[in-house]
């Protein structure tokens, strides 16, 4: 059945029906705004929307379910990096009219599959149409303790720098099935002292330089020493971002523990050692620019 | 200049540090999630996603600064439905790249200018590239206190209806340039006991029959009395849409003082009642079918 067939009305009556809800949700989809409990004041609140486009972060021929869950998964990925508790989202599907309800229902299987699988409840459902390519935007809202949230601001100069998992060759098909390292991070900030964190959407040798330039310090990398996904080169896992995993920034002497335990909490999940942080330098900053042409 | 030319930090960059900030803001936009101090126990916590679309919402001659008003007005209309405190924003803009970065930027000041004059603060913004209609995103979360808020399903037959401002006509402009009604909708809920209520945005004959659904009740509306814009027939009044204005049911005994107040309060903001909420009937399905062929 194509959407023109289908008036707003209708349609959301088929999507959100089925959404879960859970105890702190008031009112949810179908009202002007959807009403959740507030968090409590020994917890900041935290906010993200991202969205993606077709023919931009997904293609005619994705399959929707996956469209959906990458949606879904990349707001999550940034309340991973600030060590954050994802709660609530709004979704918003902006479709041209010649695709198919089914469609748009695999969609949002994909969506409430990745908030069911990170307790999110899809708190708001809106759609458009457009004339054009389908985007699907969602805001995520949720919490992080007052001491436990982490920024990209605050690494310090002698810092060791870590990522989860393995970079390069994202697009392959892992950009659209990742694993928000939600419960990585929770566990990182529950044990250790983080001073930054980040998501590597954009490729290390983009978002790098980003961490280090918020926490006013350089960085040096052991190139050789990078996780790589299989079949790629380092330049790969350098420049071609959507890895999804967390490169962070942590004390040496605070560092001298987490591989041993991470193996023991984590097994199938990399974590290694890349590099450090080191004061500003004219040095750094010709290696920063050296990674700024990846991009 | 195209935006082509530039990259989505640079972009970014242009249009970010420009926002205003308040007190409740500890990480605005730049890092990977906004943080902002959670709304206290006494209050519920309000969501609300809203998007405009090129081709749909706005065309490529609106005038961008208007379409940024819009994008960022539309959001906040339904805060003033349930009768809450917008405060923060998120904003999402899916620029093809063939737009100018005067474009984006008019659109920024639009949603900007929206934000202060409602004391908004704008804490994300993401940008992304389509090829195709640009699309702008806002997410508004904000507040309201647990006895003042008001859902759609809250009317009781014999309540009155009323609408404040005027209906029809808005597609020659108005709908690029609205009032949320934010103002009055605090007005209303501090000093009567208001039992439901909604923004007009599909127009009264689609918009009406929800909330009256949404309360198991049937409706009768005056048509004679309906507040017409200049110009526009009571049909246009029923079925143009984008009234943005508010529509509410009220007790009769409390809606006794309502008028005389209002127009001291609001002196250039009408408010007119237009009909009542009544049992559910068979005349009233009759009714409801009538308007729904408005649609």
């Amino acid at each position: 059945m194509k959407l023109a067939a289908l008036g707003e009305d209708r349609l959301l009556a088929q999507l959100l029906p089925n959404l879960p809800s859970n105890g702190s949700v008031v009112l949810g989809a179908g009202d002007d705004c959807a009403v959740v409990e507030a968090p409590g004041k020994s917890k900041l609140q935290l906010l993200k929307t991202d969205c993606v486009v077709e023919g931009i972060h997904f293609t005619a021929k994705s399959p929707p379910a996956f469209v959906g869950w990458k949606a879904m998964a990349r707001p999550m990925s940034d309340f991973a990096a600030m060590s954050g508790v994802p709660q609530f989202a709004l979704v918003t599907m902006i479709v041209p009219a010649h695709k198919t309800l089914d469609w748009v229902k695999q969609v949002y299987r994909g969506l409430e599959k990745a908030a069911r699988v990170f307790d999110v409840t899809i708190v708001g459902g809106e759609t458009s149409n457009i004339k054009g390519p389908a985007v699907i935007s969602v805001s995520v809202t949720g919490f992080v303790e007052k001491h436990r949230w982490v920024g990209q601001s605050g690494g310090k100069a002698k810092d060791e720098l870590f990522v989860t998992g393995r970079l390069g060759g994202s697009l392959r098909g892992r950009h659209l099935k990742f694993t928000p390292r939600i419960e990585e991070s929770r566990w990182l900030t529950k044990h250790f002292s983080i001073h930054a964190m980040m998501d590597l959407s954009d490729g290390l040798g983009a978002d790098l330089p980003r961490l280090a330039r918020a926490s006013h310090v350089g960085f040096e990398v052991d190139e050789v020493a990078l996780p790589l996904n299989r079949g790629c080169t380092t330049e790969q896992a350098i420049s071609d971002g959507e890895d999804y995993e967390l490169l962070f920034a942590i004390s040496p002497a605070n560092a001298r523990a987490l591989p041993t335990r991470w193996r023991k909490q984590f097994s199938k999940v990399p974590l290694t050692r890349i590099g450090r942080l080191i004061p500003k330098s004219k040095i750094q900053n010709l290696k920063w620019r050296g990674y700024a042409h990846f991009q």
